[in-house]
């Protein structure tokens, strides 16, 4: 029997009530297979910081560095409310770049799938969906302008000034292609390099490195996109990418452009891997304050990033296929979530626990 | 009479064929106004770097500074084209953003506009495109990463390393609001700030900024949004969005995004206001090398940046008007571009000198 010990950070806004569903899901893999899952919960994020004084307490580093893997659910308050902590303790700098760092996961996954029979949910018209949306971004996630020095000040003519790095290696850059080229691999054999090369020289010495990466992959092919572009034709033809794989910051701009093609954030899991085997799995969404605690929330991305933990942690593949097939029967069989259904369009709407139910009684 | 000299830079790829009927469509205007057109073309971009030796000739430079206003092509090649020129001239770092520092075009005003009798070119459902899509994106143009200090070397271990500097002062930030403020005061009094102040300083220093200058605009409603929400938003539900706001790379990406939601960056017209009434007017798209010289390309942005300038340089908002209508009526004929129609569609295609021709014919 595995035995794994998984950390349960439900965060902030709408965490609890979503983490609620996945952790029902993990009961039922734990029951029908021969593993054991030891969940621990604890603080993180804004709530942490306001019962904790810490976003990121101390108690809860030393579990995310025992733990075999971390389910985070999504953090931060609304801008009013975010005023009430000093800038660094906000639970993004606080909390969840810190977690980022700690683990060292610098591959971020960010799935953008919607099979045909629920490409209704798109705000794109059927004929733009095509056969459905299945392409991953893969995102740098420990580099580039979130990890760089900042500096804010005042110059000597008392003018208030920022300035800010954008910084990588080549090892950074390395290790995230490769984790890119070996995905293009495994999938179609495209990898969608997306990059400012005309403007950044980080785009460049990213290319640069990556025509030395290419060369043990030979079998996959590399298309060189600009990232305005890209923005462009996700929304005018999402069928033309796979694997696409980017730096830090394009990657957080272009995956929530991929929730919203999908039609939400929603529906927007994620795995943020690291070396050593660390790993932890979050919805790609905010915390959404304004919904909190309604039974509104769709808890497909916090269930989804629990079937990636069971995959890509623990070797579960069928265990993971069975909870993205039920999440995905339960939509098929006509009912929806608050995010997904607009008011009479005559399909039946789930509340956050209802949806966790359905896709348990699917399992 | 009013006598404007105009410097016409053609650029690279489609930018001479849709330059062409953009300059049709001038010539009308000055025949039936008490106004004089003095065009000069003169070389820009990868085209001019392999006849002159410089994607920014002096020559150029020297008109750009004398003209009253500047008309300006896309301008780049191909991803394999653009290795032969060195990094430093290739024509967006040699040529581009040269011309924006020399003219200080520190506001870029990019409208996403689709009225809602073409709201069939948007790959967005009827429902989600609603009344039409009528926003307007200002983009900081002379900051940011684009002219930050960039530094690529190798460490002391041997290994590569790039940094490079998102910059922003108070006074730039101050300009740039002021403008969005303006702007949303003479539409619907909504402000979107586009910003991502959970993890930039620049944006935190920004958001500062803005809570100062909106001071003097009491009537303007502020709304904030991280540009990733944004992203996602602009394809859930345009119609929440009128004046949005942003720095330099933010606005390249979601510029761009903007031409995805209209069906096609060839709707995408824009201004680059500077300092002095300096000004130039481009596409906000490529120079698409694959289909230039073909009488593919459709020149409403190229004309639609003149309406702009008929505008905003000289002062001609009712000619500017009828430009944009005989545009409109052109599509609302049931004419269409190669970028917007799909085959069997059904609309009758024209080329580019067709578009322009009907556009004077509607004039
Ligand atoms: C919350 C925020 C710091 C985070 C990011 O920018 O990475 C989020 O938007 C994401 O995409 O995971
Ligand atoms: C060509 C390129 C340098 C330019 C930019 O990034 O600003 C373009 O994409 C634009 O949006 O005007």
């Amino acid at each position: 029997m595995s035995k794994y010990k998984i950390a349960i950070l439900a965060g902030d806004g709408i965490g609890p009530e979503i983490m609620r569903e996945g952790v029902k899901v993990l009961k039922v893999i734990e029951q029908r297979n021969d593993v054991e899952f030891e969940l621990v919960e604890a603080p993180f994020g804004a709530s942490a910081y306001f019962s904790h004084g810490s976003s990121f307490p101390e108690q809860t580093q030393a579990l995310v560095d025992s733990a075999d893997a971390v389910v985070k659910g999504p953090i931060g308050l609304s801008h009013e409310e975010s005023k009430k902590i000093p800038v660094d303790q906000q639970p993004e700098r606080g909390a969840l770049l810190p977690l980022r760092k700690r683990l060292n996961t610098y591959a971020n996954f960010r799935p953008v799938y919607l099979p045909k029979s629920l490409a209704h949910f798109s705000p794109l018209k059927p004929e733009v969906v095509g056969e459905g949306i299945d392409l991953i971004m893969v995102r740098e996630l420990v580099g580039g302008l979130y990890f760089g020095h900042k500096e804010m000040g005042v110059d000597e003519n008392g003018v208030r000034y920022v300035r800010e790095q954008l910084e990588y290696d080549e090892n950074q850059i390395k290790a995230i292609l490769h984790e890119a080229f070996k995905l293009a691999g495994a999938r179609k054999k495209v990898l969608h390099n997306i990059h400012k090369s005309n403007v950044l020289k980080s785009s460049v010495l990213w290319n640069e490195v990556l025509e030395e990466v290419a060369q043990a992959y030979p079998e996959v092919n590399v298309v060189h996109t600009l990232v305005d572009a890209a923005a462009t034709a996700l929304c005018l033809n999402p069928g033309q990418f796979d694997v696409m794989v980017m730096e830090n910051m394009f990657g957080d701009i272009l995956s929530d452009q991929g929730g919203g093609i999908l039609g939400s954030l929603g529906l927007m899991p994620s795995a943020c891997l690291g070396t050593d085997g660390k790993a932890y799995y979050e919805p790609s969404h905010g915390s959404a304050p304004d919904i909190a605690g309604k039974q509104m929330a769709n808890p497909y991305s916090m269930i989804g990033s629990m079937a990636m933990m069971l995959e890509y942690s623990f070797g579960m593949q069928d265990e993971a296929k069975k909870v993205w097939q039920a999440m995905q029967s339960v939509f098929a069989d006509g009912y929806s979530t608050a995010d997904l259904s607009k008011p009479g369009s005559g399909v039946q709407m789930l509340s956050t626990e209802a949806f966790g139910d359905k896709v348990v009684e699917h399992l």
